[in-house]
């Protein structure tokens, strides 16, 4: 074997960055098979150099001075596990300055500055790899970035938020109502005390941000993606779905149009029972990616996990590894073209609403003719209850986002209406 | 852009070759961005140079001479699509002698002399690249031996051959007859006026060769798998099959054992309905694999067809394009290490059989007394008709192959048995 050996320094050491640390040395010898080149991890950045962790290394590695691992001139390659916008972006800036690549598993930085971090690593000739980033373990910005590099992707719709879809799973297989199955994630580590990220969808949007980004080879953002959490998914919502043949799930959809405009989307919504994604069940992740020539494809697997992300981490570092070794660079921001947003005014989809209403003859065909006014057309109706509880379900078929809101808005003002409990959009269907 | 210039000579043009001469042609600007230089196909060895095909290249672009392309100082890259062992092995060995680096989508040579190839990459520092090989445009090789090198895989299991689940998938569902199915998917253009490489397993069992050796480190060629085919199998077996809550699929499996030997094998299955790889219709692939780590990840797409198989000999000529100008090679081959076969006969696996019995009292006392004597347990059986047409199904529990295969000889020879009419394997279960 060779005896050349490259350094690794880790910043964060939380779940993934410890699971990182027993693979690199658990697999030592493999992992040098495969780089060409020992991997040492000698260098990690705490926020507490107290605290227990479960790691193969001496107390000495660590550090409480994150720039003393990116000013360690002994360290070749930087590993940023941090996570969140600060002081992560920052410090991959400064691995940058001091000609070193980095590896990262930071989905919100590169959402959100994307464009300053690959400017950066350009500038310099650097490698910055992220596979970590979207669906954990699953290999998904290598094929996009490189084994799909002869198509041109149209479409991609997934489920990439894990703790979202192990809610979803939990209110459709047992009947839990959200506040419970948030409860039970949070307490089998699968949600965070502050569960926002998650549930309001920001954490989806920020992969399919990255994701969008690759397909479409232009550089889409966090902020660009039309955001819904699941906060207001109800039981009843998902017993209505379960009746018509639906499943509720947390999507996140890219198009690139034929006008060569992006729409990219992270909400609930129903698909059909039969649908491949409806079988994604608990934490796991699956994508759909379509193209003209390679029709679908799906990469389906856990979405995250210490271990299962840890991989992912570990396939990037020997990939640089090799790359240092070789003083060749991997592929770098490949967002070619400029384009722009389509916004989601001017998206067209299906949908289902939830009326509650008064029982009275003439009430269907108020609601329906408001329905008209905003051409959207109506695919099936179920009435439920009567008196008091009457209430009418809708789905409708394909109509443009901005006339239906309006539509929803009129439905609201309208006496009859009760009230509009709930609208969501059906996908995967017509 | 730049201004850089590399050649790619095409050794057959088939549906894929043309599919690929398009697909260049067609992409030009985003090929050029990804590669950092322009791709051209310059050269094209034909058998017929008169045969008319669909791709945008001048007839002085052909020859019936396979050696002029090679021998070309002009050309740069090699892309070999004759397929079949000769004179394509040969032909691959005179690229690397001319130092010129090879993409591939030839299963079966890689499969049976893959050793004897990489070696002579290896020798010149150069590139073979066969994505294309598996899965057709499924990203298969690529995340196996790059995204997942954290890991160490222990098992895989999918669908790799197109043509032979389409003609299951219409044997499931419109209850058709082998024969019959077969006419379909040659008429469709799924199988060929030959069928043997695809309906005896062939084709599979290579796929199978190629996954196992890159998934395990270890080198594991097409004759290294066990191999059964689907020609036996009857409408009666599907129709068995769908009552019991299972679907028949043709599976590639390939393990690796805690005794780090490998087993490899391809054969029909019955395999529960609410398997995911049930779901995988007409000639779709997909591919799980599993690692301690990553737990289970699954690859699921077209598994064939020119445009999606080209899409992946296109990605590898972007990846050995870039290659070729850093001066840097990409990963070669991965089989570091010695691995034993386990011979199909120490296999533990469930079973399913179905015999025609006479229909007197004892009989079942019989044939389970046989089972007995070889350590199979039966975890289900069933009685269906009476007097000549008596059946019996029996569903095992796990049990080892050689007593299993023996029990079934020995019920051959039992007076109540009047014929074996079908054994098959239960995966996925237990």
């Amino acid at each position: 074997m060779s005896q050349r050996i490259l350094r690794v320094g880790m910043l964060g050491c939380g779940t993934v960055g410890a699971a990182v640390a027993r693979l690199l040395a658990e697999h030592r010898d493999d992992i040098e098979r495969r780089a060409g080149c020992r991997l040492e991890l000698t260098r990690v950045a705490v926020r507490d150099r107290a605290a227990p962790r479960d790691v193969p290394l001496d107390a000495a590695a660590f550090t409480d001075e994150p720039m003393t691992v990116l000013d360690d001139p002994g360290i070749d390659i930087v590993c940023e596990l941090i996570g969140g916008a600060e002081p992560a972006g920052s410090l991959i800036l400064a691995a940058f300055e001091r000609d070193k690549p980095v590896v990262t598993a930071n989905k919100d930085l590169l959402a959100s500055r994307g464009q300053e971090l690959f400017d950066a690593a350009e500038a310099k000739g650097l490698d910055l790899y992220f596979e970590a980033a979207v669906g954990g373990g699953i290999p998904l910005i290598r094929p996009l970035k490189e084994s799909l590099s002869g198509e041109r992707l149209r479409r991609l719709i997934g489920i990439v938020n894990g703790t979202t879809n192990f809610i979803l799973t939990r209110m459709s297989e047992d009947g839990q109502a959200f506040a419970d199955a948030l409860g039970q994630a949070q307490s089998l580590g699968y949600a965070e005390a502050d569960p926002t990220a998650d549930v309001d969808g920001h954490d989806a949007a920020a992969k399919c941000a990255i994701l969008a980004s690759i397909a479409f080879n232009a550089r889409v953002t966090g902020s660009d993606v039309y955001r819904e959490g699941i906060r207001s998914i109800s039981t009843e919502d998902i017993e209505f779905a379960r009746r018509l043949g639906y499943v509720v799930k947390l999507l996140a959809i890219a198009e690139l149009g034929q006008d060569e405009r992006i729409a990219a989307r992270v909400h609930p919504a129903m698909i059909p029972a039969s649908h491949p994604l409806a079988a994604v069940r608990d934490a796991n992740n699956a994508v759909f990616v379509e193209g003209p020539r390679i029709g679908e494809l799906m990469f389906y697997g856990r979405g995250a996990g210490g271990d299962a992300t840890a991989t992912a981490v570990v396939g990037d570092l020997v990939s640089v590894a090799r790359n240092l070794l070789s003083g060749a660079r991997g592929v770098g921001c490949t967002c070619f073209h400029e384009r722009t947003i389509r916004p989601m005014e001017e998206m067209t989809g299906q949908y289902y609403i939830l009326l509650r209403v008064e029982d009275r003859p003439g009430v269907l065909a108020e609601i329906a003719s408001v329905f008209a006014r905003s051409d959207v057309s109506i695919k099936s109706v179920w009435q439920e209850g009567t008196g008091d509880d009457a209430q009418l379900v809708f789905i409708t078929h394909r109509a443009r986002e901005g006339p239906f809101q309006r539509s929803v808005d009129a439905l609201r003002e309208l006496p009859a209406v009760d009230e509009v409990r709930s609208v969501l959009r059906v996908e995967a269907e017509e």
